[in-house]
């Protein structure tokens, strides 16, 4: 399995605009350091699936692949909003599961041209070309659901946005055993842990209860960002910051490697 | 009045996502031909103002300019997605002069975060630094205001989208004369109007009602683009196809010159 981290901020991406946060100067210095918002894009066998599209000029970057569908975790716009441009595609319309959930977003559903909607239940099992894929409940309003993505080489998940996880997402992924999981860390360690969104502390106990070969941070920002180049043996060996736009070829346990 | 036309198609914008069209595979071999959703940058006296925010990387264009507010024409995802990740700038929020519209696009209105709204009624004049701004009635679902931009040095009109004009629009801008305006054009010459869209005969006939020194088409897509080619000599002196990212300066009648 084929796997490449496209967008890893929240809404607020990196530079933001007008901003002088040592994050946001020095991604315009490095566009290496730049973030966009959610979305990452799988492929084996020939297939491409998009993990969320939060990014804008998700066209752009799979114009020359296999893609064939994109699994959305929920409606807010930092997670669909490169469906806007998107579905206005030459050619057949293609397969969108998401969650089921009557207020969307904009006119996404009502003028969905090349959008092919499919709504999901939670633990619902989709074969899907060389893909298994089941959506998992996470916490986060509105209906929001993480999606476990499985070939016979590997296992991943993509869990954003969530504040910890449910009890039966929990149980589910723990029997899963996901090679590697990317994971929403919205906030450095936080006493009370927020609502809509995972703190550090949150993430490192996720990856103790899953003991993933990897786990990624997700709706990465300036303050979490920042924070963690002040606090550098705060991620223990198995977690870690993606790079955008770099493919990493997935193997089952312990045979995670960069592509070249 | 410095103008630059940043984003000149519609939702489609080009090169469409795995489209052959010969429009489509020219943009994507020479970047100057590709076109962007509505979206105009004007200056003057140091004083930046957005006209539309359908370009979703506008915080790029505008990050080393004077930037102090947006007009929006209606609420439609091409016209105001740009706004999805400027309202997280840093620093005050800016002024987005809108229609009134209840409905809105997605979450805009309701997480404003850095977007101070202002709602106008069509012919309510504002004035905004060196800028007189007079929102007018076009025809368009849902309720959609052109924008009469002003400062001493000229006048502008940005007329999107609409089909034809309402008569005391058409009424309003006989009496402004403008200089120039950049007016949706949407289809070649058809034989019935769209009901939502302007066709060149439309256009045509507005240019001659108005007479200003330069009418920019608008909402470019790849069928109008291909028939204008296909039909060299379809525009009139003063009738133009925009150039996107090419600053001009716009001067009262008869000056209208190329920045360099």
């Amino acid at each position: 399995m084929q796997l490449n981290f496209l967008g890893t901020s929240g809404a607020k991406s990196l530079p933001l605009f007008r901003s002088q946060h040592p994050q946001s100067v020095a991604a315009r210095q490095d566009p290496s350091r730049r973030r966009h918002p959610s979305c990452a894009y799988v492929e084996a066998e020939g297939w491409g699936l998009l993990l969320d599209a939060g990014r804008f000029d998700v066209g752009e970057l799979l114009e020359d692949k296999p893609f064939r569908g994109v699994c959305v975790t929920h409606f807010h716009p930092d997670h669909v909003q490169g469906l806007f441009p998107l579905r206005w595609a030459a050619g057949e319309p293609f397969p969108v599961f998401a969650p089921q959930d009557e207020v969307g977003c904009a006119d996404l559903t009502t003028w969905s041209s090349r959008l092919d909607w499919r709504r999901v239940e939670p633990f619902q099992t989709i074969d899907f070309g060389p893909f298994v894929l089941t959506p998992v409940p996470l916490n986060h309003e509105p209906c929001c659901l993480g999606w476990c993505v499985e070939t016979p080489a590997a296992r991943f998940a993509w869990l954003t946005d969530t504040s910890g996880l449910p009890t039966e997402t929990l149980a589910y992924l723990r029997g899963w055993q996901p090679d590697a999981i990317a994971i929403d860390c919205t906030y450095p360690p936080r006493e009370t842990p927020h609502p809509a969104h995972n703190d550090l502390t949150q993430v490192l106990r996720i990856h103790a209860q899953l003991a993933p070969e990897t786990t990624w941070l997700l709706h990465l920002n300036e303050a979490i960002l920042q924070w963690l180049e002040e606090h550098p043996d705060a991620l223990p060996e198995g977690v870690a910051l993606p790079v955008e736009n770099q493919p990493l070829s997935l193997i089952h346990r312990g045979n995670l490697t960069l592509k070249s």
